[in-house]
């Protein structure tokens, strides 16, 4: 029904997370009607980031390449962020949402993956020595856990604590309970036990 | 949050056809995470169809641009197509619908955009001079207008109908009705209602 060289750039869309075969031909239909100014912008711009980005050396989070050939994110070149603080995370969007809150004022380390039994992933395909060799660095004292609370995201919290704590470090996890502006009777089981038993005394 | 370079980059893919910035956001670290391989392919790609596709000089279709610089969908240029019978459709997306279903042996022209006074889009803003001068030259006697059966799609065929049967020509509409496997208990009311007035004699 395309041309092959437009079947050929719907199969590099379809690779991007969430996007289908039908959403991606969306895509490449739109820019081929939207003229050449927005597929080239679009393209170029991807093109760039070969040299230019990649994963922070230090903690995962994406970085811009410096002149050095070194790739330190905003985050770890900021000396104002408590170095003794750390949260670790699944991925860079978590670190991001986490960042959006503001009540972070360490610095993180993305995991890249979970623990994941069902999928194969066992703890040595988590990054953990290059976890410890951050914590020796940076001098960290604390870690806050930030993995999702979903089975693979608690796994692997479980693991961490034990890696940690072994270590010396203090070890946290961030809390689970219903939503802020959530509404309980549409809250599940596991989140409201969640809730109940993380409780806090008032006054 | 994110590199100046990857801000730029997330606005670029929010221009795609319901991307949003966190769809986009999305897209953008996955393919920092993938590394620069992926990137690197599809924007090479993007940037390629500059100047070897756009859409088809006679139809709106995707078209390769030829050696002469013609753009000419592999339909327009096939020789075993009925030229006197055209299919007239709002989006590309709806012509590769219907070339899929293999019900149709003629050509197609793609509008590109529907009536819709309420959005401002007035007989002048479609391509109807175009439309008569691919009629003239093909020598269409039948046109099936195949514009979606939404407020816009009707008022589009409308127009059609009453343009083209004063040059003499047959129009046609598809039909709307019940759609194949589709269930009468979840069908709405406009739909029985057509597919009521549609019946046709059994036997």
């Amino acid at each position: 029904m395309l041309p092959e060289r437009l079947t050929r750039l719907v199969h590099l869309f379809a690779r991007l997370p969430g996007v289908g075969e039908k959403t991606a031909a969306r895509f490449v239909l739109f820019l081929v009607a939207a003229g050449p100014e927005t597929s080239t912008a679009l393209g170029e711009a991807l093109v760039a980031l070969r040299d230019a980005v990649r994963p922070c050396d230090r903690c995962g989070h994406v970085a811009e390449v410096g002149a050095d050939g070194h790739a330190v994110c905003a985050i770890c070149a900021d000396p104002k962020r408590d170095a003794r603080l750390m949260c670790v995370v699944g991925r860079v969007q978590d670190l991001v949402a986490i960042e959006r809150s503001g009540a972070m004022r360490g610095r993180y380390f993305v995991l890249g993956r979970l623990l994941s039994p069902l999928e194969g992933v066992g703890p040595d395909e988590l990054p953990l020595a290059r976890l410890r060799e951050r914590i020796a660095a940076d001098g960290v004292e604390e870690v806050v856990v930030a993995t999702p609370p979903s089975v693979d995201g608690e796994a692997t919290a479980l693991l961490l604590a034990r890696e940690l704590a072994r270590a010396g470090l203090r070890v946290s996890r961030i809390a689970s309970g219903v939503p802020h502006g959530g509404d309980l009777e549409f809250a599940d089981p596991i989140t409201l036990g969640r809730a109940l038993e993380g409780r806090k005394g008032l006054g």
